[in-house]
């Protein structure tokens, strides 16, 4: 038979999915599995996407415009002015295929194979994969949890520039770290990116996710860098709406924006149903995000006090998104959390969670780290809290007596 | 500013849609606008479809799995069981953000930067952007409005094959010339598929639209091809629903369809709803695709006829799908097009057309010839040939007295 090519071959499996089939197999023998491994929040999706789905009146489902619905799109560029500030024409942002396709627009529009793009680790996994797809290096520099993953010095990045650098790519509130990039930080990107002339690639599909009452501060405001700019949107977490597959691009690199086209134009359009959805979701009232958030919070308060009490785990309080790396007394990650579907249950009940390795472009890095999602309602986060807590006491591969001088906090 | 990446630049616009500002513009002037252009079916979407969207009951519209909604996995296998005698297992399908979706997975999943894939030429024109974001080379072999587009002989194949070729291309019924491929010429292109263990892709995503009492013959059952074949398939024209971005990638290559799955996970999921709705769609009657070929058989009648009556103009009879490429008395077809949106109106209507020039790899071919989608009702389509009829009398570039002695038909 012909061989599967070089590129199929390096793809990586996704880190968050490859544990699926154990999770299948866990739920066939009747084991509760709480779902702390992907970003799936259990939050409703409004009433106004469900409303919209109800009234279509076309008779005919078409494609729409590869740049998407103007109506939609007009609508998202005032929404992005009235609620963020961010003063951006419709022209200036087209709406993809979830913020996936949008990513894998900007590298294909920006990178050569080979060329390199430099990425604060641990970063969300399937960054790999849009990578791989476009035949580009992935340079990481490490962020620790000893900062709560606060951007690593400048000096970090500017070590490993090249000739063959071409973009830096973060995620602002972070998956998988939940940490939430100050302004001061990304101005310092900002001249890092001016002196080399880089495209920034921002990654901003939590922004909406922001908590202790600090605010989200956008690339898009800061003056200076319109032709480096690119971001990534998406309404997959904000309206709780992962299954429309609808996101969107943003910059005002005019030529980057046409070339972009190119690649939208190839696929032809964005899902119908969902940019419709999409559209609707925007007439949420104003507070809509303020019980949301509340909820989070709590969540999250709950989860890192929750771990904070399990010995020799560590956890930091992450300022956005709806996730965090924790540290546990364990040998090996991929082996743990393979193990909780396979081998535990805890009144009939496991986890399931991602190991961190996957977010790591650095091998040997995270094994002893997995990111947790708090998408679930406090009632089951509490069980798999218990879970996780009573599964650390008999993990066959539990290090706590050897990493106790050196665990922190 | 940082540079548009190589890729970027040599992304090619989508023939299709890069007259669209120009149609915009006319219709902006009060000109009405024929479209020809694209493969936008007129036909209702089924009511199921619509019927599905209203009676939705979950709250959270969720990712699905990264190869689609399992119950839609296992309903469309045994659709394609009954429905047309395809025997696969629905591990041996995945859901797809449309066809297109699918062959950019095909296409990286076996072929290597630089492989080379045969493609027939004319083809569909976005077969260039995949080729192009997946690093792979077309080679064209070129087919012939004499023999009404058939497969050119396996000779001219051969001839091509080096040791970069990898993959062979085809589209059955063929957009863009409605060729429909017999099962003999198949079974040819099986031994040559052996002879040189390449892939053969094929995108079927017209089965349905077969004419004059001729079947399809799916490469699916060619006995001896189970490791090399891999078919794209949407429910866009199937259904009339281009819109929902919902298709599917059938092999029974095991590690070929792991492999794609890896791309699948990067991004996640198809469209929720797109699937929902697809999955309603295969409720519809048994007799419904009669109705339907029958109104595109007395289209493509009223269009060929209407064709073979303006002097100087060729047109084959097409066996399926809903387009053909015609042969018109002009020196370009690409500035035609353009006039025709531009300058051009009779009874204040004009015609959008596809010049086929970005349907040919080889540089140069297809200037005089235009494709023509007979996707509009036949009142319609009366006005639009007489709108063509009318404009090759007064097109500045017309060439019919130097074309004439060379005319077919």
């Amino acid at each position: 038979m012909p061989n599967i090519s070089i590129k199929g071959q390096t793809m990586p499996p996704s880190p968050i999915r490859k544990l699926v089939p154990y999770a299948e197999a866990a739920k066939k023998q009747g084991k509760k599995v709480y779902h702390l491994n992907i970003g799936q929040p259990d939050i409703e999706t409004p009433k106004e996407v469900f409303d919209a789905m109800r009234n279509i009146d076309f008779k005919v489902l078409e494609y729409s415009h590869s740049a998407g619905i103007e109506s939609y799109r007009k609508k998202l560029a005032e929404n992005y002015k009235s609620k963020y500030r961010i003063d951006i024409d419709f022209s200036q942002l087209m709406i993809t295929t979830g913020g996936s396709e949008a990513l894998s627009f900007a590298m294909m529009s920006c990178m050569n194979p080979g060329d390199e793009i430099i990425i604060p680790e641990p970063f969300y996994a399937n960054y790999n994969g849009f990578a791989c797809a476009a035949d580009v290096k992935i340079v990481p520099v490490t962020a620790v949890i000893e900062t709560g993953f606060a951007l690593p010095a400048i000096s970090e990045f500017e070590k490993r520039i090249t000739p063959g650098t071409k973009a830096i790519l973060i995620c602002n509130p972070n998956n998988p770290t939940g940490y939430l990039y100050s302004e001061e930080e990304l101005i310092e990107l900002k001249n890092l990116v001016i002196k080399y002339d880089l495209f920034l690639f921002v990654d901003e599909v939590y922004r909406d996710f922001c908590y202790d009452g600090r605010k989200h501060f956008s690339v898009l405001n800061i003056v200076g860098l319109e032709k480096n700019v690119v971001v990534i949107d998406s309404v997959s977490k904000r309206f709780s709406m992962c299954g429309a597959r609808v996101g969107c691009i943003i910059s005002r690199n005019a030529e980057l924006m046409n070339t972009m086209l190119k690649f939208a134009q190839a696929r032809l359009s964005p899902p119908t149903f969902g940019q419709v959805a999409s559209e609707a979701a925007l007439k949420v009232a104003d507070n809509y995000f303020e019980a949301i958030n509340a909820e989070y919070i709590s969540r999250r308060n709950l989860l890192v006090d929750g771990l904070s009490k399990i010995e020799g785990v560590t956890c930091p309080n992450p300022g956005g998104a709806f996730y965090t790396i924790a540290k546990l007394p364990i040998d090996d990650s991929d082996k743990f959390c393979q193990w909780l579907l396979e081998s535990f249950s805890f009144n009939n009940e496991t986890i399931m969670l991602a190991p961190a390795t996957g977010f790591y472009s650095t091998a040997g890095k995270g094994k002893q780290e997995v990111r947790i999602a708090y998408v679930l309602n406090k009632s089951d986060l509490n069980n798999a809290i218990q879970c996780l807590s009573e599964a650390l006491k008999i993990y066959p591969g539990k290090t706590l007596s050897k990493s106790k001088a050196s665990a922190i906090g």
